[in-house]
């Protein structure tokens, strides 16, 4: 069957993560996160970003993110992000729904990424104002939903407007691995030496079953982060079933080797596609994501030969989005190539 | 080491569960619930309950209930409930997050068990009185906080009033199977055959890594539902995962078998116990859930033997709750027994 | 027409409420609570109380308890009450919605009153258990629903209980004036010098027309309550005329004297109920709110008459109501009193 | 003192209103709106709109619109708006509080009115779709934030739009008298004629004290305003005095007088700003609310003389908003001409 470059969500688990499900079933252990993996999750997260850090495991990202943004803001503030970041158009209301109604406001950045000055201006506005909402806080998306990546520099620079501000920084990094390998630093650098408050930090997407983990850098945030957990519904009971898989994540390079699997795969595809007639790479090959303006025709042979992929819809007709994981294969790279190859000489 | 008694969260999982996540892990799917091991879990349940049936996959049970009690009031209804409901008492306020402050209404029932009589009374308070919130619906615990189980007649008995009240009725059935097998009924019989319009269907506590069903037998109240989930962060993108949970926990009657496992153990260990000096059981066991009455020096000597199970606390001094579950094993009843009686003897 | 005994909500205002605010209508005034006569309006309860207080001006008592108790918990939050209060019975859930779905949860406190031992238990409860909605704050209403006073000394005890645990106190005063005069101390000593945060200091029912004071006298419950107010809508534009109404409801002691003329009149009819045949009192005619216990055929009578009082409903059939305002006369009593003793006759 | 242009809001009462309020206060009444006044205000709407119509009686606008937008949507839901819409930026996110959550999305609609075929688009957006908020309803506001007017055709454009979408339309009308004086057709032709299914018609800002009307004409929407009401703390329980405001309002037509006065004092605002040198108007004088736009030191010298009105801040530099009232006086509008002819010279 032709391959799926719809999402990396459509990708199953790592062999390494299911064996770790299995291995961490024996014996009774504490559940709602008492038990020694969430430990040790914890523990390799600490080493990962070279410090303590608190750490709330999830199974989702929206969970994630919600957390997040609802700690940082009051009811009445607002969250700037930028106006296509998955919190403000594909989570359903979940960042109002977690912050009892906070408002998500999006910047008039112009591109993909935050812009530091433009953000500066704009968290200004309303404060201390009682009719207007309150900026409390950032949130970026690394890698961004077009598949970019903020530097650490650039990180750096909305982390000083933040600071300035007075307001926290929160990333979203549902798929922080395929922009740290792109980033080419640390994961502190990327994170709260840039800034960071509060890390999303995703593994679902990267080869996890359904693991998050919620980092938080800014101690002071943190308190009331268990109580909303648990309100939420998403404090795990068998825990250990989520920390095995982020210890499993993270143990060996596994989360690093597959994200950069993944990047690879597409500068593969774009690669390619950079010599398929028609074809207009819309985006650079930075992480696994990849925009690409298509004949109609040859979307539609694609298509029919079974390949699957988000096309058209929010985006303007002939625009595909393709995504590929730490399970693409070259030679799924290489069929997809050669379909549309074949399809553009009829 | 000496046994739990503490959770049946304590377990870990079925192998079977094990290894339908392994079996599942094959080739693309669509996440969200896209899927086919989704589709095969909403089967395996319209099976097990003889009629279709809406299904939601989520992973705690915290989720389920909320979901369910949200969707079955407004946010200026209330939920009549024990007072001892674990929604009412156990879960932060997840209801009243869930239900945007909707209010869980302690019924005044006396004993361990909703009476119907008393509801009926309860829920004809403040109806349309635009002071008073007003009663949305019933949730009852399936088998109660402390082991009890509800008969079909019991059950449909509430069922009825909340019938003539035209107000919907959930049952809490995070250890479902466990009153199932006690009840000698068929599912049918014991949910919406007696009244039951949705239902939180645990599988978890009972041999899963981490998968409830909330099942909806009232289509009327089904079409909030997906928006609610996804906006809680409860819409798992690789869903497949919980659900082939699912399936493995309903195939062949593992639930039934797990739960009958459980249950007898409950028995065996009661048993054993009506027999050690100075101990007085609380409740008949029914379930997997016994409550008995241990002198404070029993308890003190078992706790020093590394026997773990909750006493004290919540409850009197020297009562002791002690729970079983599908990994339960016969050996493991009787060492504690033979340490109970040793205890005793000293 | 004969009298209402039915609620002081059924009398208009006093005349110099009126005056009030035919009189701050010259000339343009900043609107939102920018104006003067607000400023005169806090510097009134400054006085009042004896010391710099934050004042929040409303038109709702649900709005002044329900700001004051969201500001002082978290949605993950209990405030505990007094079972009949109010804010728990009378509101629609306003403490939840305001509060974002914290949890109202009524002490087990016997009679009328909260009891301090019984709370002090009751404030242990569950603090720091993530599985439990955390005790915040207690809020008690000041008279009682049944017109009963807590003495200084009493709302001190209930202060160290709260101070010891560290929580906020909130008094309900929506009849603060009719509780004063009849504790016979001052407003401090009633209030903040008894362990009281947050007073909701009503005007309405003894004689504004709509006007009522959150008045703060721990800052650090102020912070959030100027965005609360707005964002609920109760940030008036034209303030002068809620604020006059307060200015003159201070002035010359306007609200001392229609306090005690009101609880003059439910001791006018105490005194000749007691003396009618079959009519049992419940309460001392402390307030101006009286409890009796009336034979059904002198209820009837008495409503054939053409005289209203709530009666049965949620009191036990035979339980009448009676409640006197500033505006009621002594003729209107003694017209009440003749009737019921004619009644009785026939 | 000069005039303030500030805001509608900083005027007092109409003679008129205030009389009303002495006027009403005989006799005991029903409070929380079951008096006879609030049900002459209802009748008095339903004649202006010429048909039935519900009626919810509230002491602000954001209490009315807020509960409008609530009652449109489920907390999943979007409501889209115009960018500038005082609900969306100047209600502290009110609308997001009473609606639990809910989205205010600001259409791309370009100019300061929404324009039907966007909104269209818009509405179609992510419908159906679980991962995104619901499109639920529109609100405009008549006249629009800089003071324009829609046409009964222009909102009927829109009315149909949202018909075919089976989604409501609210008219923000806080000052609907002075979109209606100078729209030249029937309340109802502006109104539900042309599709508008809630309306927040104002009194405050043209004359009353404190008294807007939720008018509602889609029954459908009706059924939980008053429980939501209540629990928001707007149920008001002297009603009768916010009811006799809205009786005196709309009493030989002292609400069109009002407008027709205020809107006049524009257009002699502006007819005489078009002649003094350097001043460009920005707006059209249609209602009471003028843009224009002024030398710095022509500001400068107004606000040294006292005048008082909106510049900067918000708008561009240079930027005046200037409000007149009911109680504008054609003198001050000439002595604030006057100055600035004055300055001009200097």
């Amino acid at each position: 069957m032709p391959a799926s470059f719809r999402s990396d969500n459509d990708a199953g688990a790592s062999p390494e993560i299911l064996a770790a499900l299995a291995a961490c079933n024996d014996g009774a252990a504490y559940p709602y996160g008492a038990d020694e993996w969430t430990r040790r999750a914890e523990a390799a997260l600490a080493r990962v970003f070279e410090r303590p850090v608190g750490v709330l495991l999830v199974s989702t990202g929206t969970a994630a993110n919600s957390l997040a943004l609802a700690a940082m803001s009051p009811p009445w503030g607002s969250i700037l992000c930028h106006r296509m970041a998955h919190s403000n158009t594909d989570e359903c209301g979940a960042p109002e729904f977690f912050g009892a109604g906070l408002k998500m406001v999006a910047s008039a950045s112009p591109g993909s990424r935050l812009d530091a000055a433009v953000l500066a201006r704009e968290l200004a506005s309303g404060r201390g104002d009682v009719h207007a909402v309150q900026p409390s806080g950032v949130t970026l998306t690394q890698p961004t939903e077009d598949g970019q990546v903020y530097t650490a520099g650039e990180v750096a620079s909305i982390g000083r407007i933040c600071r300035d501000a007075g307001l926290p920084l929160h990333m979203d990094g549902a798929r922080f691995a395929n922009a740290l390998v792109a980033a080419g630093c640390t994961p502190a650098e990327l994170t709260w030496k840039a800034g960071v408050d509060l890390l999303s930090f995703g593994a679902t997407k990267n080869g996890a079953v359904g693991a998050e983990a919620l980092v938080v850098f800014d101690e002071a945030l943190s308190g009331t982060l268990p109580f909303r957990r648990k309100r939420a519904g998403h404090l795990l009971s068998k825990m250990r079933f989520v920390a095995a898989q982020m210890v499993a994540y993270l143990h060996e390079d596994l989360w690093l080797r597959n994200a950069r699997h993944a990047n690879g795969m597409a500068r593969r595809l774009a690669d390619g596609l950079g010599t398929v007639d028609g074809v207009q790479l819309l985006t650079a090959p930075v992480t696994n994501i990849l925009f690409a303006k298509l004949p109609e025709s040859l979307i539609a042979g694609l298509v029919q030969r079974g390949f699957d992929f988000y096309h058209g819809g929010r985006w303007e007709p002939g625009v595909a989005r393709l995504v590929t994981s730490f399970r693409t294969s070259p030679q799924q790279v290489d069929e997809f190539l050669s379909a549309a190859r074949e399809i553009g000489k009829t």
